[in-house]
């Protein structure tokens, strides 16, 4: 078997997360701090932050199911709100998949364009796009490391600090800070705070002017993180499970990955609430809380790569490539 | 129709770049910059540094073909000897894609690892991976920054220079020094310089010990950068061309992505050196300069996206969203 390998995907249904046996004198695998990581350092996440889309079975008749964690407050609350309701109002039955741009994004809705909306969505400002720093946890706002003015070395914001025994760092080109914050990616400055975009993260399409995003259009990085993106466009989730049935479609063969026939398209069988499907068929996820040692060693790990495949480990990690693992809650 | 959209894919076979109208007032969009710059900003690429790979057709009876470009001295001179061996004695004709992990690499190969490989195949060394920093031109050579120290921000190296009238800044994480070279990626210290793995980057797979890539088995990188491979593994070039066809392959199900059964694999059906195809159906490619004033606007343009869409210029850009357009070359 030829590497590379090893890798632990970030965004995963949890057995993605391979393990092999590790050579002799080997540095743990980032892969195997999170599978040896207790149950203690997973918290679950609630199933009415839980989006579950049945696309139509493949050609095969195999069922594809994609599954959508929400953020939770305060990032993109009227959004989020939006979301919930559309999928109550079962508004994405018989809706599809539209466009598919080979490294940036797929994207869904109704291709039509035309289809009424249900009356008690609210209208969304573009300023929903950031929060005030002061929106977060004292421990998640960042502060400039020391002997860093706020243009220059970024420190990892929240729980994570560049203070591993391995050392290690992130200099981002995007922000003066990045880190993760309860599950998710989150960039900053002194005033602000906002998602960003990395790969797995769902967003809401919107026309030209910045307020006409209403939450029915939606897309998922497939990607090289198009970081211009950040705090234009609302990002309002991320895809936890079943990305691969949306990351493998056909490229959309029109401008900009569109489908340029009606039969290209995919189509959208249901999209749900997890909180509203029957409780012994609801899925259940948790993530690794970013507040664990596990995370904190998981970050050290893919930032300096000491298992037996590494021989130069890079002593350094972007933020798109420490997005918190996710698993399925075992039954029992 | 709804965004995001207008961004310009930096691995392109040249359709790819969409043209829309622009609003008034909006500044010009990365792909109207390049579609503008004149014939004298491009440079064709060499037939024998092209690989043409044909997998089967697909369940449409559609062609899928597939061109990499190889890098130029002095980068993977060792490997790219090697491929190119491979590619005149055929010996990829008959083998498979085996692989597919996703937001990580497709791979392919003998999937059996038991083809006998030609005679003429030189054993490659690890250093192979970098080369020392005197190898490249001297204007491509990375110097610090005015006022920066080497560990602080970075400089784009070589022709690009942050000093374009909009201002932007590119904080790499990984290296001192990041730039674009000849058309590539490029990752450098005082010491060394080496390619950087990028989306559509073509590596070598290895075993464990790091002077096993023969180049019979490569891979593509199909998600975010996978930074921490870079000078751990061998890095030969790029996809330019028909990348779709492989990123939209079905993911893996077994361990790191690897197809369970040979059922699942897609047949490599011919592998050839384009200046082994006959003139008249040979691929002919060229690349936008680095050296060419509308490739800084380029890159300025999307480090600083004002186009209608974007309201929140990110005044930074990374080095993988910046690899120099590829096009056809015109038949007349």
């Amino acid at each position: 078997m030829k590497y590379p390998g090893l890798i632990a995907v970030a965004v995963s249904g949890g057995a993605a997360l391979a393990l092999l046996p590790m050579a002799a004198g080997a540095a743990q695998a980032p892969a195997d701090i999170v599978a040896a990581a207790p149950r203690a350092a997973w918290i679950p996440i609630p199933a009415d932050s839980l989006i579950v889309m049945d696309l139509s079975p493949d050609r095969g008749g195999k069922a594809r199911r994609i599954v959508i964690q929400l953020m939770p407050t305060p990032f993109a609350a009227g959004h989020v709100a939006n979301i919930k309701a559309l999928a109550r109002h079962h508004w994405w039955d018989g809706t599809s998949v539209n466009r598919v741009q080979d490294n940036y994004v797929v994207q869904w809705g109704d291709a039509t364009e035309k289809k009424p909306l249900p009356a008690d969505l609210v209208k969304v400002p573009d300023s929903d796009y950031v929060v005030p720093a002061t929106a977060l946890p004292s421990e998640a706002r960042p502060a400039p490391a020391a002997g860093s003015s706020p243009e220059g070395q970024a420190a990892i914001a929240g729980t994570i600090t560049p203070s591993a025994p391995d050392g290690w760092h992130e200099r981002d080109s995007y922000a003066p800070w990045v880190g993760i914050h309860a599950g998710w990616p989150i960039a900053s400055d002194r005033e602000s705070a906002w998602p960003v975009h990395c790969y797995g993260m769902v967003g809401v399409g919107r026309d030209l002017s910045p307020d006409t995003g209403t939450g029915a259009e939606l897309y998922v990085v497939i990607g090289q993180a198009p970081r211009q993106l950040d705090r234009n466009i609302a990002l309002v989730g991320r895809i936890i499970a079943g990305i691969e049935h949306l990351s493998s479609l056909p490229r959309g063969t029109g401008a900009l990955g569109f489908y340029k026939t009606a039969g290209e398209r995919t189509p959208i069988q249901s999209v749900r609430l997890a909180s509203e499907l029957p409780a012994a068929t609801r899925p259940r996820f948790e993530y690794l809380s970013d507040h664990s040692q596990d995370f904190a060693r998981y970050v050290a790990a893919r930032a300096n790569r000491k298992d037996s495949f590494y021989s130069r480990p890079a002593g350094a990690i972007d933020i798109c490539n420490i997005v918190p693992p996710v698993r399925v809650v075992s039954k029992r």
